[in-house]
């Protein structure tokens, strides 16, 4: 019997994460990276950092380059090479060479897409202006850091309000631009609800950050490059650089033209093996769909974290194995100025789009003890569901102990524990780290009294 | 029915806890606080921290005087009353007022001892100089800080290295004491496996604390003041400022002679509604057990969140409630020099002395991603029982992300996850918090590998 050969459509989190899972796993099997542009396994995250000069060098991003992974991973990986087509009764891809325009057609005995997604881009007059970015791709990052080193602007307008365009305010910022946001809809992060929300707009307006809600831009206006923002009202925003941040949408197209299966969120569906709807076709990361433990069905939640976790049990899976990915709980968290923000679980927009019938309270509580220096105070909102008692839900924003806090919560959800149990929990304290009674105490003791 | 009669013995986190929570559910009780010295309420934790500067007056360190609890609360307060016996079959306590020495008899419907512990003092020659120190009450804070403000020490010596120990070597070498720690077992900390010891000895070092193991103390050098410290070898170490820190015992006396259990720990014995043996008698905090979840019993481990969660707890029930205290897992945290230092469940060396079959493994990793400011290692220690793969412990020492990461493996424990559960986990990732994969994750992965 000849070797398994394994396809990979897509280098970065998912893909990667499989590749060297199947090469740990199968010491014989041919494994065939393909990756539209230039780099692989980079970390897309730390982009807002490498622009805000946190992060000295794009190297730095770059966690292993296709070199290191064929000699020391052997695993082949073809840069600028794009999958064109997935001919699932033949079990061939057929690529595309981008530097010779050569196409080729690769047999497959498992192929794993992990295809990302791509900034949503508005068909909006002046978009493709210089000057004007998104930021998704390595590559783009580079081309936006370069500009700001080039152009040295003076003042940015960021186009979206979500935790990318928050980051960003913060990189901007930290190179000496004044900040506009714009967002579309009355509120920031859809992801969040609004005392939480109002938290974060208080720290952007300490940090002169000008924040317009409710206001579409209708037009990028410039002549070799952007100069100013058009909004639906007539303001122009002066904008030396532009950065549109409004959503992504998964790369599913290759997907369905094979004729696998789209969730109902638009993106792969995949189950709990990381199978799509194909035999020996798999799924991971921004492309694809993730299981949530709450709400019991496949959502779309694209997370590097949920990327590398998906890639790693679809290699699994893919070498032979035989692993489930146990699903998500919507954790998620990042930093803006001197915030640290996190959500886990429902928010109370999302209980009340699914109907649940909750309790949620707001508490707010010191992070250390008071007297320790730093001690400031984080802002906890906790739902949980009125009959059973179980905790849905956190969002968590403060200036310091929110992330791992957040993700005590999020546990307590993994377990499916009750506000009581929760309020039960033997968690640490000493004055540089917590009060006696830890902000996620309070805030269960607080619910408590509404169930 | 006239007013029920609430009778408190001890003033601190677990006495004061019980007597507001009785005034909450109970308008119209008459509760009545006795404490020895001069403060009632106060954060003993936070006494190093005073010392060490970063509190800068004693009064940060009283929540509230006895004149707040009167006006506010309506508890009365006796300062310097010191009861003297507990007499059950009259419902009647004896307490000497320690200024004019008379000695009232007060009955009592529910009372409460919350005595705390003392530190043990060791009959060594010179115990008693000026400038040895013990660190427990408020009092003793006061003189310490005291004592280094008027004599400006230049060299201290602390005996036993536990976490009060190593709080005051921070402290003592922030106040530019050179700082000698004298610790009798091989070990220290005793609570701690050797691999975070490891970590722990190598920081003293990096901050030029001397620290000498599997050595006694014999004897306090000194005519007015203490000068040196004689150990069993010979050796002499200088000393201008000594802290014996080698253990507490819990106060015991007055319960033990009123006919009270006390447990084989040699604390009060306590059910989970915080009721000693004998009817409407409670006890809460440094004075009695706590309930282990994992050990299944009762155990001696004071600490100051259990005494307020006690306190309150035996305080709902003494007003007529019927609330349990769920009992602890282990969870303790500490900051020293530039490392925070936690651990919960079990140690390798309680699991030993448990004789549980089990499996644990040591990994280190980056506490955020690896190229964000402040990234440093953290090395955890995780043990899972071997038949159940139930997380039973883990220790955590880095120099930052230490203390609420700690709390996700707390919960854990709490919920009863296996290992495979905890690396199920949907905890939060971003570049300013955390690796993608976060050290509780890698650590269960690592440990699922040996299970």
């Amino acid at each position: 019997m000849s070797a398994q050969t394994f396809l990979i459509i897509g280098g970065v989190a998912g893909g990667m994460s499989a590749a060297s899972r199947i090469r740990v796993l199968n010491p014989e099997a041919k494994i065939h990276v393909f990756q539209k542009n230039s780099y692989v396994s980079y970390i897309a995250c730390g982009m807002p950092y490498l622009i805000g000069g946190k992060v000295n060098s794009i190297n730095t991003l770059v966690m292993y380059d296709a070199a290191f992974f064929k000699e020391k991973r052997k695993i082949d990986v073809s840069l600028h090479h794009e999958v064109q087509k997935i001919i699932p009764s033949e079990k061939i891809i057929t690529v595309k060479n981008m530097e010779t325009g050569t196409m080729t057609d690769y047999p497959y005995d498992r192929l794993l897409i992990s295809t990302g997604a791509r900034p949503v881009v508005p068909p909006l007059k002046g978009i493709n202006l210089p000057g004007v970015f998104k930021l998704r791709e390595l590559e783009d990052g580079i081309a936006l850091n370069n500009f700001v080193n080039n152009n040295k602007p003076q003042s940015a307008v960021i186009i979206g309000a979500g935790a990318i365009g928050m980051e960003m305010a913060e990189a901007f910022s930290e190179r000496n631009m004044s900040v506009t946001m714009v967002e579309k809809m009355p509120a920031i992060l859809g992801t969040m609800d609004d005392e939480i929300n109002e938290v974060i707009e208080n720290e952007l307006k300490n940090k002169n950050v000008m924040l317009i809600k409710s206001k579409a831009v209708v037009e990028f206006i410039g002549e070799n490059s952007v100069r100013a923002v058009l909004l639906e009202d007539g303001t122009q925003l002066k904008a030396d650089i532009v950065l549109v941040s409004i959503g992504i949408r998964p790369n599913i197209e290759l997907a369905r033209d094979a004729g696998i299966e789209i969730g109902q969120t638009g993106a792969i569906k995949v189950n709990e093996r990381m199978e799509t709807s194909i035999p020996d076709i798999y799924a991971a990361g921004d492309c694809a769909e993730a299981y949530h433990l709450l709400l019991k069905r496949n959502v779309y939640m694209p997370l590097g974290t949920t990327a590398n976790k998906q890639g790693r049990v679809a290699g699994d899976n893919m070498a032979g194995g035989n692993v489930r990915f146990h699903g998500i709980v919507g954790t998620s968290v990042f930093k803006v100025f001197d915030l640290e923000v996190g959500r886990t679980g429902l928010s109370e927009k999302d209980a009340k789009k699914e109907g649940l019938t909750y309790v949620s309270d707001v508490i707010e509580h010191f992070s250390k003890a008071h007297y320790f220096e730093g001690a400031a105070k984080i802002r906890i909102k906790l739902l949980a569901e009125k009959a059973s008692g179980k905790i849905i839900g956190a969002q968590l924003v403060g200036k310091n102990g929110v992330a791992k806090r957040l993700d005590v919560v999020a546990s307590a959800i993994g377990a499916g524990m009750t506000a009581a149990e929760m309020n039960n929990l033997d968690l640490s304290y000493a004055p540089p780290f917590a009060p006696v009674y830890d902000p996620i105490l309070i805030a269960a003791n607080e619910i408590l009294k509404k169930l």
